[in-house]
């Protein structure tokens, strides 16, 4: 079964919806360098809101790509670390951020092209 | 000039944001095999709405990813096409998908047992 990630409902689709997502890469590549905490994670990704960065968490959490591991300090301390699972997705989301990397002049020159044109 | 991924105001976040997204990726995906015409794309991408079609082609435009041409057909025919500097993406993107749908089953796994210690 390869599903069809056009189709609306295919189970497939909702996933590349979820990892499809600015918030879920940028999570998964932190924790892909070491287990973080809430508000270590919510100071690297900058402009995520605290409410967005839950649910992101809950998220990646929920289809096993990202554990969350609670520890009874006082206040607790919740740590959150990618999967074997999450390990797998890294490299494609890495090369999309080298392609991004690598070809900012490209699309910038693209952008001013095309802003000149409306002008 | 590597930029950084996570500071909100990079460039390179900023592109990231753009094609970090389902809509970009299954467009950039379904035009790496073919030009399309704008209604032939709003019918294979299930679930998007005509607005959010137009602007995320508008945007991928911009960037250079995609090529819109305008025939003077009656009425008008508009083509959308990808750039060789799109293509370069593609691989990245395919790779994602290859790993939603080869991983599925183990997500799907995933959800049930975080459902279940919910309830």
């Amino acid at each position: 079964m390869r599903g069809d990630v056009y189709a609306a409902n295919c189970p497939t689709r909702k996933l590349l919806d979820r990892i499809a997502d600015k918030w879920s890469v940028l999570i998964l590549l932190l924790l892909s360098g070491e287990a973080m905490r809430f508000n270590a994670l919510k100071r690297r990704v900058e402009g995520v809101s605290q409410k967005m960065l839950s649910q992101t968490l809950r998220s990646l959490e929920r289809d096993g790509l990202v554990t969350r591991s609670v520890i009874a300090t006082v206040p607790v301390t919740v740590t959150y670390a990618i999967t074997p699972l999450g390990s797998g997705l890294i490299g494609s989301l890495r090369s999309m951020i080298d392609w991004a990397e690598t070809h900012m002049g490209e699309v910038t020159a693209a952008q001013r092209t095309y802003d000149d044109a409306l002008n």
